[in-house]
């Protein structure tokens, strides 16, 4: 198969949109892509959104997207999986160009999450858990993420402020970035004051929703020589309920896709200077440091408080901002993440920009690890 | 890259499936198709679905199909496109094959859409028209193709009952399919007397929704040689609306899609032994007719009076009931069609076995021919 290339990057600030539909921010963020790259015409649109068919009441993203960007006839589908349908999606658009099957492929994740009331958007979220066996019985996504997150502090013997860190590290990398949603660095004593969403779960140590999309420009790398190259592409499954698991500080579909993008790149977790990982909460956070052979088990929240996943420790993590601060359009964070990644590779984050970032990894996750998205990256 | 081959298929009878939620239709289908294979294992699972995420509160069905099969770890994926869905669920799991990316795939439509009230599933399905231009003037789904049946009629020059032909062969024919949904002909009578659902579509000229999954073991065709192989695979879009498009009874998808499967397979429309089209209405199964160069413009309907459609006909289409009477699980259909095409191929298809079927094309389609996919296929 044909080494891939990522030959343009478009995002549009993850806000709320009240001006925009999804059709809009797919199409802005995708055009944006097409002129960072100079090309004016693709083969194939694979779109990433979880919760359009809900809450815009708009399915077949994949014909919206072509539609609204004036493509009539190009290939287009839609990927969902969760909160990681954006990397599933740049998945496929990765298998699309490395077969041969396609010479220019436009991946979008998109997602406006903020034109219906709370309720809804919640009750749109918990289809991201097990609808007959954890959702059924009165837990929402946070919830559940508060459970894991109350067994990581019993089972290592952390305090709720220990994960501090992460916050503190987001907020501030998302100060430096103009599409974040949040641009605020924050303090230990704001961290201190966040008020409690499901316990042990603060403001603070969850994401916001917001609206946004990113997009990404895909040709066979042997037509760049000079663009970011994927190094490894994969994903994993998990069960999907978290009571099904073995253990739930674990996070298989995690190691199991690490493993395999490790693999294929031909490097180990030495190798890589960046990490932009999945922080929809705090809680994740460690765990993916821990799957990913960044920390031994349970060390995660001591890797953050050693400062080693601040934009100089030894793994930068959330460069610009994170889910935590940018903000977590569900269905487009993957992208947004391989975007923010391929913007450090080249020397283009700006304020956030990190030293000597050669070889960067992002990985999304889709519920509470159920689906697991990694991609390695190479300037 | 690599040809493609079929080497498993399984099915779950369309039915209103009180005792299964989605996740089981997906696994009963999906071990069936693994079982018919004598395959135990597969490197990816791609799901197509529509409407889950509104009507079973669950998403990520990738995931939860992956858990469901015991499958933990394995790469797994939803696509959607609307009623588009699982049609493009197989073109993915094609490309992931051909690449040489993956040994084996297994792809599964599924759609539970019997467990909610009218009302609800109205809306779900009108997500796979134009939110914000077409949907929001109050048209349902059903009524935007009323009103290209009414145009066909008034630019053509036919009545309602001229569209008779295609509903008794759909429902002659679903007779014999131990997996449809509805198993018994109807008389011209019956056909007259069907209520009006939105004029002037009745009851038998609108295809019924039903739950159901069908499944497809796909690997290469050189670890096959017997399977049935895959010919052609191609997905085209048009505009989401049907407003937007310089004629509304040409297919543009339907065109673009077919010429390039047919350029693929190196056949053209004489070289067609049996067509599994997307008959969700009663015209767009002529419209779709017309678009693949089985009729000229206009002249669909009159094929099928005179009796080209029909078992023993020209172009057979519709063999075990098509949407009409083996029932439309919206995000299955696509491969309920493909599946039925197989077991023509390999004489498998029982009492609705068609002689000398060597060549077959399925055409599955999203939304109002917004997403097109044509698969061809030889024994």
């Amino acid at each position: 198969m044909r080494e891939v290339a990522i030959l343009g990057v478009g995002q549009v600030p993850v806000r709320e949109h009240w001006d925009r539909s999804v059709r809009h921010l797919a199409a802005d963020a995708g055009r944006a892509a097409l002129l960072d790259a100079g090309v004016a015409q693709v083969d194939g649109i694979y779109v990433g959104n979880m919760t359009g068919g809900r809450l815009n009441h708009q399915r077949q993203l994949g014909a919206v997207v072509a539609d609204a960007l004036g493509m009539w006839g190009v290939e287009a589908v839609k990927m969902e999986a969760a909160c990681g349908s954006a990397g599933s999606a740049m998945r496929q658009g990765i298998i699309a160009i490395a077969s041969g099957e396609m010479e220019a492929v436009l991946v979008i994740g998109v997602e406006k999450m903020t034109e219906n009331g709370f309720p809804q958007t919640t009750a749109a979220l918990t289809t991201a858990a097990d609808a007959d066996y954890e959702i059924e019985q009165g837990v929402t996504f946070v919830g559940l993420n508060a459970l894991i997150m109350r067994r990581y502090m019993y089972e290592y013997g952390y305090e709720r402020r220990d994960f501090a860190p992460f916050a503190l590290n987001a907020h501030a990398n998302g100060a430096k970035n103009p599409n974040a949603m949040f641009r605020q660095p924050i303090s230990m004593e704001t961290y201190d004051n966040g008020r409690i969403v499901s316990d042990p779960i603060s403001l603070f140590d969850a994401s916001p929703i917001g609206d946004g999309a990113a997009a990404l420009l895909l040709v066979p790398a042997e037509k760049a020589p000079r663009a970011v190259r994927v190094l490894g592409s994969a994903v994993a499954t998990d069960t999907l309920a978290v009571h099904d698991r073995e253990d739930p500080l674990s996070l298989k579909a995690s190691e199991l896709s690490v493993q395999r993008a490790y693999a294929q790149a031909g490097v180990g977790p030495a190798d890589i200077d960046l990490f932009e990982l999945h922080d929809a909460f705090s809680v994740m956070a460690a765990l993916s440091l821990e799957a990913c052979g960044f920390a031994e088990r349970g060390e995660g929240v001591r890797l953050a408080q050693e400062g080693a996943i601040l934009p100089d420790g030894r793994i930068p993590i959330c460069s610009m901002g994170g889910l935590k601060a940018r903000g977590h359009p569900v269905g487009a964070t993957g992208l947004y993440q391989i975007a923010e990644a391929t913007l450090q590779l080249q020397g283009r984050a700006g304020a956030a920009q990190i030293d000597g970032v050669d070889i960067a990894m992002t990985q999304n996750i889709g519920g509470s690890g159920a689906t697991i998205v990694t991609h390695i990256l190479q300037k």
